[in-house]
């Protein structure tokens, strides 16, 4: 089995397993899948699920993609090759509840190949952050060690330079810098080099897609009971706004798929169910919702350093 | 008086006059005024309303603002000059009955000049659109009739030009090319020639600015007291995440203000007060939702042509 096949096929399980942890967790809703294909090749499995217990929307989507190397690619892309190969899974779950944090993880494999369809270039990339409402700080420190412990596993630089990717990528540039959330960890064109060959790489993604279930499924059970005010709903729906914000201004791989005819109902599964936009909001002073928004400013270090 | 003391003040009586036609139509709300100023030179006057019997929130924003001409402008813009000026009032209103439109205009003046501070460059754009969520045909005529009429005395090849830029613009091409409603007029880069000098330019502008009143008011009137149902708000919502997709993915002048320092809670007055975003939703064949959907897919002729 070579590379691609052996990560479609933990792809696959993966979805398999997220959507079978997330069902049991919400234990009303089920997952509804779409199959698309696509006419350049290749297609994928989109599954979302709504209206639950927990769970008031979300998506856990697959795709295996491949095509022709075309010009715009070469241009914007600096891509050089013959054909390529993309496959990944993207998730995004809003819970209903303000307490229990919205997650989303993205983990994918990237090839080029030649005229003799020899692989010529192959990068992982890859990511999971969490999106509370509320802090709680343990749960914040649960997320991060987590990864931070896979990471430490294969590579000690990892988890701080992946952790400040994330930090640095999922920024609301046009709110004074406030982040999405609390983060977790981001990491793109991670390539073969003397240090990691490519079975050390994908070994690495897989340990980070495995992580997800036990970085966020226990802060859904602590949570997922807590009563909560319509105060504490209101504040997240403008939070959700922010999460809108971010995703169509800023999120590269959002308006790269919409910009490239990807297919817009798979890509959208990422919005909010309801939103709230209100003029110049601000939290009371000393609130807990002031205290998210703090963090939101200034990233924090969430794990022992010295573990 | 010079043309840009005439624009200022004309900008500034607009929006009190369309501020007291909004409060009278309204009768509980009131606008609130938010005074800023611009590090760089200038500021504005943003007025929200929220909360009322009618408008559910919405913005009428005037700004006065200029400065040297940055290597920026030069380069991304494509403008020449030592200094530049702009000022404009910017509207959006959205209403809490589904069945009265939303409606959004923005009508400005831009200048250049030299390092004699002679104008070297100048011109107007400007526009209004209606986004309904239910159609009423005599509203969409009344709304478009309004406009030609005004167009007509100007420049008889003004409102089908600027009818079909405005159907050209408020399109959310990731989604089928489906338009954000129903359209009005929009036109920019309107400078003086052989035929319009700036005086009959600057005549045409008020025009349109004046039309505002008459060609919005009356409808909201006319449905403000309709019963509505809560699947009627429902699809209210979901429209109403199609105009924040359109603000935040496409809109040039949102996306030009959040990226350049704009003021954000100003720009971002635009966004609706409640928003749904749900996975593939489709209306019912056959339903009033289809109807107003397919008039956005396939823009229509509103207007008698040959009067």
């Amino acid at each position: 089995m070579n590379m691609k096949e052996e990560w479609i096929k933990y792809i696959e399980s993966l979805q398999n397993r997220i959507c079978a942890a997330v069902e049991e967790c919400d234990s009303k809703a089920k997952f509804v899948e779409d199959q698309w294909q696509r006419t350049e090749g290749g297609g994928g499995k989109t599954r979302v699920i709504s209206d639950g217990n927990v769970f008031e929307k979300g998506g856990v989507n697959t795709s295996v993609v491949f095509g022709n190397v075309s010009e715009a690619m070469k241009s914007q892309l600096k891509i050089e090759g013959n054909k390529w190969f993309a496959c990944g899974l993207s998730l995004v779950l809003h819970p209903r509840n303000p307490f229990v944090p919205t997650v989303h993880c993205n983990y994918r494999l990237f090839e080029l190949y030649n005229e003799k369809d020899e692989v010529i270039d192959r990068w992982f990339g890859g990511g999971t952050d969490l999106t509370p409402y509320y802090l709680f700080e343990e749960d914040a420190k649960h997320f991060h060690q987590t990864y931070k412990n896979v990471c430490d596993e294969f590579d000690p630089s990892f988890y701080p330079t992946f952790k400040k990717n994330c930090d640095d990528y999922f920024v609301n540039t046009h709110r004074n810098n406030e982040r999405r959330g609390i983060g977790g960890i981001f990491y793109d064109y991670l390539k073969p080099d003397e240090k990691h060959d490519a079975d050390f790489l994908i070994s690495f993604s897989k340990a980070c897609g495995d992580a997800f279930i036990p970085a966020y499924i226990p802060i859904v059970k602590k949570r997922k009971n807590c009563s909560f005010t319509a105060a504490q709903k209101y504040w997240q729906e403008i939070r959700r706004g922010r999460y809108v914000e971010f995703n169509l201004i800023h999120d590269r791989g959002t308006l790269f798929g919409l910009k490239t005819n990807g297919r817009t109902e798979s890509i959208l599964m990422s919005l909010p169910p309801t939103v709230r936009f209100e003029y110049n909001y601000q939290p009371e002073n000393g609130s807990e919702e002031e205290k998210l928004l703090e963090v939101c400013l200034n990233p924090q270090e969430w794990t022992d350093q010295n573990k």
